[in-house]
């Protein structure tokens, strides 16, 4: 029913936004490319603070820092909503390579694994390409680290062995696991990110081993060598600690407690500096309400930037936001968000309705001046998940990708690799549709996704 | 005098080299392409031995391994030609920045830096972007760090930095330098390389940050931050060791005693694999001319494979090869090197008088089918080098270098970065360039570089 009453909703809605929002769209546009100042405030967050990790006084003070600063750009409404989140610590760790020769691997444990003993683990490497294979070989597994050597495809497809890996291996008796990293380029570069275990089996610990490593070990091994590991990890789990997501609004002038979410998450993993993963996005939603204040553009109803924490080996900063504002759901409109990288922004990802997606291309539309007004249906990011799953309408930021998986999760992830103009098109493609979102006099038509 | 009457000679020998070896020259190419085994070796080498430093067992583990390989293949006259080279051991090394946050940095020591006490040297950071800047800024120099954070131009251009940036900032005062790596791309990879000290300043340590930590540095110095880092080298020099060139031949059938060398570099760096630069040049060298013997394509002339040691950081090998060969230069008719990575071939940079260049033009013409004629007068490469001094015609194989700086002297210069095919069309540029030139009834004429 829903459905029916918003879409209908909607064509009233949304046939006239060319008219009605073009000129604000274009003021909005011209504003964010003509401003530096959230990518140098984005540059010094990073700098300033470095990674923001789960559970890191790094990523608190990180936190106190914004929550100031938001004061200071006269945003209202200013909060750091608690929430507990993991708090795992990777500690020191290696891998080498210690048969048929001895050298150094490039090695990041993945977030979650236990550690090792001291001395670490030396075994055999049984290498396999797929789940299939490990399967297919089972009976050479135990006693072994086994190493999933699968090349990047796409991230949902490859991040598999990242996530379960360490179950599968350890489910035909293997004592360690390594993959390859999960990168679409590499420079000897490690990519560390989540992986989880099953109560049903034994925990073994897990590390990615960098592509250019984890290819070698391959070639050894196809080439009938005995190839040897030692890994060591001194990763520990302890007890949650407190985190907060942060929380700031442009407060609506008509209808204020009807609500457009605009994010990314403020924490990282805990290697380079989370630039691209996703202080970019973080800030360019903080920057786009952060102008339009600075325009006078007051929406009819309220935009909220959330800066969801424990993105990364959680997800709790999103279930956190969706259990404590479970109540104002069905008044949040939007929930957009932008973790795909500050990249030259392409249009949106919609989670929604055929209406949903019918009334942010409308919008997008708005976008074309900065070639950001594509829109497809499709998942709409992380964090706003739990929202999407609750019945919010969501948008993900659509960014050129080609680079992302280079840095993604590694010591790579830094500042320069974010481009001045392009973040400055991500604020401005975030804003104009947090602003039209916000303003039209009937909200986004809701209504379950259909594929 | 020399110069002209190889100029002549020039002009009867090349006339028709198109008609006279255009069949051996596609039975060549058509060999290499199809045969895959010498980047197989190329793999089996760099995986067995790893990288191949001066000084190291492992470099003569490698040589001893390419004399055993070579005689397996038939070549004649092998052997390893004694020379002393210099042994610079890395140690355990650090950078951590300390002010204004603490940071771990990605760093390597450069070739032939002294060590830092044990707790290393903690200074502020002087940030400058070129030797004008030091100059004018000299007086804050003192008791600091300085760090070039030198954008990549062209290595010629940039790597003035590597190699002096320690005397110029020990003039000033400075107590250790640090350099932005000389690289055009990065994925937080630091990259090393030989720099040298002048006698009449102080020795102070010297590292390169990679690109992402010093540009980091840079723009906390350009904030007004105070930067300051602990650097902490356990570098030392050691007594000169002996290693060897690998030399083998295949003997020429009229004029055995004129040579064509074609080689490449066999040491390495200390870190990644030494792949690009240079196994994979030696490799093909090698390749060249058991493919040739393997096609019983037995020239006039003798072709000579020079495996030098020690280009990285010393050109012993280089220096001494011309010393030992002083007597035969005359004989040496052609010196061919692949130093620049064996990526897609696009011909020879050609250092000769202006027959050289045209002699070395009419066979590369040989090569257009796989996109490798392209003849243009330059350098042929620091080994060849010191008997292009002597009189020597030298040709380079250019590649396309779009990748080069990527891996260049950096852990990621690993097997994985050799495409096979683009390999087997180095092999076929390097033998065809070393068959025509020892078949030719007369040498490649000699000359003065015009240039």
């Amino acid at each position: 029913m829903m459905s029916l009453v918003c879409a209908t909703a909607s064509t009233a809605a949304t046939q006239d936004v060319a008219t009605r929002y073009g000129p604000a769209a274009d003021r909005i546009i011209a504003a964010a490319l003509a401003d530096s100042s959230g990518y140098q405030r984005l540059g010094e967050l990073v700098d300033r603070f470095g990674p923001r990790f789960s559970g890191t006084p790094e990523l608190e003070r990180a936190i106190d820092w914004i929550l100031l600063e938001m004061s200071r750009d006269g945003l209202q409404n200013i909060r750091g909503e608690r929430v507990m989140v993991p708090r795992w610590v990777r500690g020191s760790e290696s891998a080498t390579l210690v048969s048929p020769r001895r050298a150094p691997l490039h090695m990041l444990g993945l977030g979650g694994s236990v550690g090792t003993p001291p001395a670490g683990i030396t075994a055999p490497v049984l290498v396999v390409r797929s789940f299939d294979e490990l399967r297919q070989r089972a009976a050479l597994a135990r006693g072994k680290i086994v190493l999933f050597d699968v090349p990047f495809t796409t991230y949902g497809e490859t991040v598999q062995y990242r996530s379960n890996g360490a179950t599968e291996a350890a489910r035909v008796g293997a004592v360690g696991v390594l993959i390859r990293s999960v990168a679409s380029a590499s420079l000897q570069t490690p990519h560390t990110g989540a992986m989880r275990y099953d109560t049903t089996v034994r925990r073994i610990p897990a590390a990615a081993l960098s592509v250019e490593d984890a290819v070698m070990l391959g070639r050894m091994y196809d080439r009938g060598e005995r190839v040897a590991v030692n890994l060591r990890m001194n990763a520990r789990t302890f007890a949650d600690a407190p985190s907060r997501n942060v929380v700031a609004e442009l407060v609506g002038r008509e209808k204020p407690e009807e609500i457009v979410v605009v994010g990314g998450h403020i924490d990282s993993w805990d290697v380079g500096q989370g630039a691209v993963d996703d202080a970019g996005g973080s800030v360019a939603a903080w920057e786009a309400v952060r102008l339009l204040q600075r325009l006078g553009l007051r929406p009819r109803r309220t935009i909220r930037v959330v800066l969801w924490t424990n993105e990364e080996n959680g997800l709790r900063g999103a279930t956190s936001y969706r259990d404590r504002h479970a109540a104002a759901l069905d008044r949040h409109v939007l929930a957009i968000e932008s973790d795909g990288g500050v990249f030259a922004p392409q249009g949106f990802s919609v989670a929604g309705s055929d209406a949903t997606v019918a009334a942010v291309t409308e919008i997008a539309a708005l976008l074309q001046r900065i070639g950001a007004s594509t829109v497809r249906r499709g998942g709409a990011g992380a964090d706003v998940g739990p929202l999407v799953q609750r019945g919010v309408p969501g948008a993900g930021l659509l960014v050129d990708g080609t680079e992302y998986f280079w840095y993604h999760h590694s010591a790579a992830d830094m500042f320069d690799k974010i481009d001045a103009a392009e973040f400055t098109q991500c604020v401005a493609a975030l804003a104009v549709l947090a602003y039209v979102a916000a303003e039209m006099p009937e909200p986004i038509p809701r209504g379950a996704a259909t594929n």
